[in-house]
């Protein structure tokens, strides 16, 4: 495999280029990704990754000794050792979610790295299969180079209420449709891929329970993220179009933004030293689960950073708008913070209560990570919500940037708008922008929808709760209490 | 003054064709606001409130019989005369609410005219003016040439820790400047006003409670929307630029939509007889206030319309994505139901629960109808989070109409995205765009944002309900039971 | 049957002294129920309905005209002969919680005759049998002689998972064991029985949707409460035992409470004019639909009174302990009337949109009356987390009566648990007995639990409110949007 | 001091009976608290906290070594010396909670002993003081008879708008009256004291901020808790008085209970050598904040496990209903164990992220301890209203025990009563009483006044959340991504 250098945000940004990639998007196919309005933003996002690993500051959160190498690689590579590498993955979600505001993307990558290593390793000493040994080679290949994988697992399901191998057409869930000597060949589709067109590598898994009639569907495996025969269809967003306007202010966070796009797998050729699972149907689970545990802990992280700049947009609001100080608006505030402190709480505690596996992988406390993502499912709402109450409706009835700069008609918005004698209009106007961003606009699909169903919608928390919870347990306790039964 | 002949929704944007309006909009002067792709969806919803009226299946509801000349009107135009009235208005707003899934405008003049006959009266009884009779006059025209009023009566504000006349411009509540003979001159700007753009006429309000010294800023008057020193700066919306593709489908509801602008007041000229108060700054909050109940009224009928669209929706995405049957999925669209229905029934009982004021017109229970709203602050978001639940994440990943229609790429997107095998694909991704266009789109403005301000911010229904429950009473029935006092 | 002349509380308590009925409780038979310490407070509650019927000022409420007879009668025996019977109603049951803070028991007797009215007519209709006729003479003697029904529709229910045919005795439900020529015998048991004790009559209905296997179960006759082979046995309620101290302000509510006792039908006759089902299994629904539908609406009234009360209670120790205008308090006052009225708006809202049955009697519009009960299944309870927030933690640490009075200890506790210096202990200990007395004491039974099952329990309504919302036409509204199909 | 030998759950039973308390009860003085019914069940759940630690299978939760003597102690008198004994102070509550269903009472000693360790340190070190050789010599003291401490913060506090030296009544606030040389004389009162008559030791501590004019209110130390001129008044529970029947059932959880109870202060003498803090008023704050901090972790253990006990009785309940596999009882059970477990996440989030003091003791995350207490008193009341939705309403209309027992009326509620026919009747009434006592019985107090209450009101936590949260950084990342200001 070849050494890719990337040690800065622009580094990383120029190792893009030099992928062949099949992005289309407003029907269209985008020649230099990179570069492109929509995309850019989204890029910017994943550099601040590597930003803040070269930052000192950050330098123990961001980065970490690889348990492979014992060099220093980036965190988003790095195999969890130990508790503390938990909690402190959660608090490096956090510092990105408050300095991008979005999505950054890189976390599915990190997550099913974590998994494979934890899953590869089972499979192996279940089934004398050799995936573990893989899998570290391919680990070492993306610490060294510190690559950005996308990490896959969503099929597009067709109808719900069928399996896979049920399904009218039988590529709505990935499959091998072909295994040959040098490798397997793929067909179908994994949609919603959060940062998808940014990666280096896509690293496909199955998205759930399989028996053995849906044996070709459980399937893993690695590749470069321009291998022939991928094809990305850019999603849109909210408000995406804005970014082709020549404006600034009117975007909320000009800066970043995040991701998705489903990708086509058009019958491609996987060798087999980067393949992780073929057909061992039994494992599908124990994979899906074991990445959904790590994702769904990465949510108290992330959505709790992201939480803390909407907060800051409202307490700032709120003193541009002259009411810092009535108590209902502190009130709200305060709110605001305990919801999303009670996310970030739940995060540290499924980290904190984290532990080893067989592999020597720290997983984290599956309940409680649960707990977490399933609060994340709901308190991000009420916190838009608050703050939309404080924003005031201003923040949906604004005209333009562009007449904001009008000469005739500017000067009207200028005089009318302003709020707090001391602040200039246009820095409300951009607090404003920014509140809509993340409420409604580009923002929202990664704080609010993707709250909702990344790493699994509600439902999904819902069953897992129901197992892992000891059910038999509290009825005895329950029983006993009562006089029902002895101790 | 003219008579001007409408009757159907066609010939209602044939009428708005003739006013000379300054409208602004991406820092252009908009020409024709009538055939504007962006303002255009918005006129569409404004003509349905005609085309009912011409629907005998809805007669009942959507016109009456004016009290001033025995003719039928349009309800929109009429002086409610009993509690059925009422009633029949939020079926009304609901039915609308249901045909447009936005918000169709008009109730904010209905709400207006309203609210001056009954506070006009009193302000005659009270200090001797003449204003109920030239607010007749003035009905009588609106009335018989149908006309679709625009009620002006937020106002920029400014520093809302200061009063109108102590903020640093004086300007940032609208206000006389001039008292003439034959009128007065009024500066300033009123803000978020719904369809302003779409309106024949506006009726200026204030905003607050005034004290002496803040006299010229109360001031209430109607004026045909085309005035010279009108000038109006068009409010974008979520998504508003994909109005401007050439797009169906991602518009998610392609034919209606709302509307807000400010409106500039440059020293704009108003004759003595369309003032309907001058000074008389005691009557500013009785004004405020019987405006803002029947307006609260209003969102108990209009937001359970649109929640019906939304709650069709996510039943139809469930039945699409073949998990309609789930009992999770049956107990969301309960709770959905049971939320929205609850809004209604506030809307009901404030208009069951009217009186008779001495001018003759009915007004809402004033306690209930803050109740109503107040729940309105609440629900739509719930109901919003639950359709995102049920809707699934492609909702906001999916990749655009013109990918999906690209020759090359759209064979992917029909493949891939397909849910029921006896649904096309394009049906479920329309069904997607049209929850994506309530929830955070174009339409979201009106049923969530709206739904916040609208008719006032949550603290203002809070300080009403202080204000109207019955305190003293209720802690008598408590001192009484707890033998503290007698009966 | 014989004339029972009962006008004012007073008689009816001496009414009750002549019946013969067999009570237990506590393990003991009760010779006199009527002065019973333990029960007497919950007949002192219905004695309230017969006082404000004599009360000129609640007249208009409390009385009405009998459509049978044309005199006036108690509005309890009152059948509906349009939407203000069915307002005033509502505010009735909201006038009796305020003034006892209680369940006043009588109304289930009310919506028992109201539905038999309905059902019994169309039965007869499609039928062809006679139950209306004898139903109309039973409402005669009971409206003429003004008396108390208990309504008893609650079977034990047994393993809820089957059947009544399928349980293992098949008592479980109460059934006809015998068909004879002057009438049936009835076996079985009905439970929760609110006021059972303090009736004069009881009327029993089947509990749910009966097969034709069930056909024995299909059943409802009215007799005397102190017919031969019934059997009461009174229900604990938290706290009760306090009533057997000699104490008064440890009661928190001395005068007044609730009552419910599970009856026994050991092998009882029922002659055939008291006879209004006897196997008309496909009837049972509609029956309990409609009487569902009727006391669903009830919650409306009388939680809502009962809200009045611990509003007033949570206010003034509010003042009692110097907080009252801490902005948060009076915040959480707000929000304790906002859900109180919301809970009254839906019962308005039903009474209100209330239609005509054939039968000539009106009934609630059923959706509604559904929403209305399914929040009073959760609002009740935010209303007494927020009484206790306000209350303080004295609430439940507070000494004995009988140790404020212990001439030793009484005065410490006089000194240190005195709030603000203008209000005796004494009264600050009476409200905070008030506010446990709803919260977690004699009357939590009324405010909370009976909120949650009274009427149906919370899935009941959900299941109504998927029945009865008409999904079909929001599916088409939403399709007709998103441009899936024409209007 | 002297030796006291306490080891086993018997000998701290014993132990009790040594002291000379005066204690007084429904009027009465208690001779015998230790074996009067009413207090009995409270010491009950004290001697498990013994017991567990004589439990090898718990030794690791229950016990840790003395930083000062190198020996095992019970957990309870053991100062925090890492965050582990952070993390297993909150699992210690939880199986505590789980293993008596009510609040066991001695978390308060534990934290007012860590509380004081830090506080005493900082004092000495700031003032030249010598507390913390005084406090080190009363730890040793306290864990070497591993004794049970009563931690005594909660003033009456009178008028609650007055500060300490404002109110009417200089007492309200426990006080120095008196400086010797060999001691101080106290005066007051403390309220709300759990397990305050089940303890060998008061600590007092004062209870909120203080200024120079309340400096004689700031005032801490320890006394044996039958010193001359202490006065204990047991605070009655809702219920109380079914322990005096002679019954089981009823009891709902005949072994356990709490306790709380009013200490009067009458002119109480302290030596030197026991007080901690006598005037300075600057430490009062610093001492109810780091105790609070503590107290408000603690409930993350202890009410989690009461929340265990109450899902394994629902979830048992539902069974014996025949109703366990219904989807929305299913989906209840779940909704309570994911409330339950974010408490739980909570507790071990803020022990998880605590820190060293200056003196060596280990204390939580403020804030993340704030916002755990936070979501306790709203939790406990969501789990409460499920579990009452699935217990039914026969909770709450159950004829007494004694019926039950009763020969002649037993037979009707063993027949009746039955669900499951595999169950017998009794164990479903059992059950039903254990969910009664939890949600509105003896149990209530702990379970849910307590958690609104203890450990400070949720105003307090608002107060703390709104000063620990960073708004400022917020704020910064806020208008940095808004474009308003640079990084």
């Amino acid at each position: 495999m070849p050494k890719i250098t990337i040690k800065t945000g622009n580094e990383y940004v120029e190792s893009l280029r030099k992928r062949k990639m099949k992005v289309h998007l407003f029907g269209e196919k985008v020649k230099n990704p990179v570069d492109h309005p929509i995309i850019r933003p989204s890029i910017n996002s994943v550099a601040v990754t590597y930003d803040v690993a070269n930052d000192p500051k950050y330098e123990d959160l961001a980065t970490a000794i690889s348990h492979l190498t014992g060099e220093k690689v980036n965190r988003f590579t790095h195999i969890h050792q130990n508790t503390q590498d938990l909690v402190k993955k959660v608090k490096l979600l956090r510092l990105l979610g408050q300095k991008t505001g979005v999505c950054f993307q890189r976390c599915v990558g990190m997550d099913s790295l974590n998994a494979l290593s934890c899953v590869t390793f089972e499979m192996d000493r279940k089934l004398g299969t050799e995936y573990y040994e893989r899998f570290i080679e391919y680990l070492k290949y993306v610490q060294g180079n510190d690559l950005v994988c996308c990490g896959a697992m969503t099929d597009p399901k067709g109808d719900r209420s069928l399996r896979p191998s049920e399904q009218a057409d039988p590529d709505l869930y990935l499959r091998i449709v072909e295994q040959r000597d040098d490798g397997i060949v793929v067909r179908g589709s994994k949609v919603h891929q959060t940062g998808a067109v940014n990666s280096h590598e896509v690293i496909v898994m199955p998205t759930r329970t399989m028996r053995k009639e849906d044996k070709d569907y459980a399937v893993s495996f690695a590749i470069p993220s321009d291998t022939e025969g991928l094809i990305y269809i850019y999603g849109r967003q909210s408000c995406d179009l804005r970014k082709l306007e020549d404006v600034e202010i009117d975007l909320g966070n000009a800066r970043y933004s995040g991701q998705e796009a489903m990708i086509v797998f058009d019958d491609v050729f996987v060798p087999w030293k980067s393949v992780f699972m073929a057909g061992e149907y039994e494992f599908a689970w124990p994979l899906v689960n074991t990445f959904s545990a790590y994702h769904r802990q990465s949510y108290g992280g992330c959505k709790a950073g992201v939480g803390d700049v909407l907060i800051g947009a409202a307490v700032t609001i709120a003193e541009y708008n002259g009411v810092a100080r009535a108590s209902h608006i502190r009130d709200k505030i305060v709110e605001m913070n305990h919801l999303n402190e009670t996310i970030y709480a739940c995060g540290i505690s499924c980290s904190a209560e984290g532990c080893k596996t067989p592999s020597g992988t720290y997983l984290v406390d599956i309940l409680l990570s649960n707990i977490c993502k399933h609060n994340v499912t709901r308190f991000p709402y009420e916190i838009v919500r608050l703050a939309e109450d404080i924003a005031g409706a201003l923040m949906v009835t604004l005209p333009s940037e562009k007449d904001f700069k009008n000469p005739e008609i500017g000067k009207y918005m200028d005089k009318y708008l302003k709020g707090d004698k001391a602040v200039p209009t246009e820095s409300r106007l951009r607090m404003l922008r920014l509140i809509e961003n993340i409420s409604m606009g580009l923002g929202a699909v990664g704080y609010q929808i993707e709250s909702m169903h990344g790493a699994g919608s509600p439902q999904a928390q819902r069953i897992m709760i129901e197992r892992e919870v000891n059910i038999e347990r509290k009825k005895k306790l329950a029983k006993f209490l009562a006089g029902i039964e002895k101790e």
